[in-house]
């Protein structure tokens, strides 16, 4: 079946949400842990965490301003540090929960079931049931002109992870740690691994590791 | 196990990029098609593609000028347009082939063995065996001066996707047409739904749909 731009912009609102949402594959579930000045923490579920560098290691998201990441977006922009955690089966639901539409003074921790876990030098709380998590400095914040979305660009100061999950060549199996991925809005999965593939050679075939 | 910056200075750059590429969370599989101006096809496989918004419908990627993705990004600088295929589990190992170094002047398509596809008004190839495509227009290109890589954001101008896949609100199953996801650099994956859950709100009990 095949959508041109008018079809796509004659589609209501929440449907056009779902479906466009379904459109770039599947999406990483975190979740992010913050601080506000008088010391309230905030704890959001993101599905937009992305690679940027490994060397100085970067990672970026974007935020909503106007929607229920606000209080995440604006306790980062004052504090400059937050934290990414790594969703696993265990708490989805909880991670879910999240994404209710709470006030700035409560706490998605207590709301959720979600333990706030602190680390020495690090100023704003992990979740304690993350078995992959890290914390950054913000690098860059910038609104896209487009659609006025926020590209958050932090550094990573801070990794926490299972050692056991941690390959000799570096990769970390976040399948045997049952990180869930997401897809559209609302749909979360567990994962089962093809394989990994070694780097490709023009001429030769592709190999698993 | 525990990570300081001092730590990930110290580690070897290939298990850093290894490393540091697992902690975003999954990621999605897709494959950017594009032509040159001399009709050179290129198809190279991105794991970095997100959603940025549904109304305009804009998707970004992140793309490295020096690496094999140099191509895709010069005939989307050049002509505008390019497409995303969602990777499916039948061409996932084609799909891997395509980050291979090829020069400009050879056709991943050719060498990977997946099916150039042609659409009337969109200058640029969809893969034939992709069950989930969309064609762009280039919006915004951007440099990041934190790494020099490249955040290309491009608003969907047509959708192609099999319609036994649309649920009735407007969510893609793209489990159901057996995407496929990566972890790392290398790792693929199938996925196995837990569920999709409502909307979440205060003081109610997440609820499966």
């Amino acid at each position: 079946m095949n959508f041109n731009t008018t079809e796509l912009d004659a589609m209501d609102d929440r449907y056009r949400a779902k479906f466009i949402n379904s459109l770039s594959g599947f999406k990483s579930a975190n979740l992010i842990g913050t601080t506000d000045a008088k010391g309230n923490h905030n704890l959001s579920i993101i599905s937009s965490v992305f690679h940027i560098g490994a060397n100085p290691p970067l990672v970026g998201m974007i935020c909503r301003p106007h929607t229920v990441t606000r209080d995440t977006l604006e306790n980062i922009q004052a504090s400059g540090v937050y934290t990414i955690n790594q969703v696993c089966v265990d708490v989805w639901k909880q991670a879910h929960q999240t994404s209710a539409r709470y006030p700035a003074d409560v706490s998605e921790f207590e709301e959720s079931g979600l333990t706030p876990e602190w680390v020495d030098g690090i100023a704003a709380p992990y979740v304690a049931e993350s078995r992959v998590k890290f914390a950054l400095e913000v690098r860059e914040t910038q609104t896209l002109a487009i659609n006025g979305t926020v590209l958050m660009i932090g550094e990573i100061v801070q990794v926490i992870v299972d050692e056991e999950a941690i390959s000799e060549d570096g990769y970390i199996d976040i399948e045997a740690l049952e990180t869930v991925a997401i897809s559209g809005l609302d749909s979360y999965h567990v994962t089962n691994r093809l394989a990994r593939l070694r780097y490709a050679k023009p001429g030769k075939n592709v190999e698993e590791i």
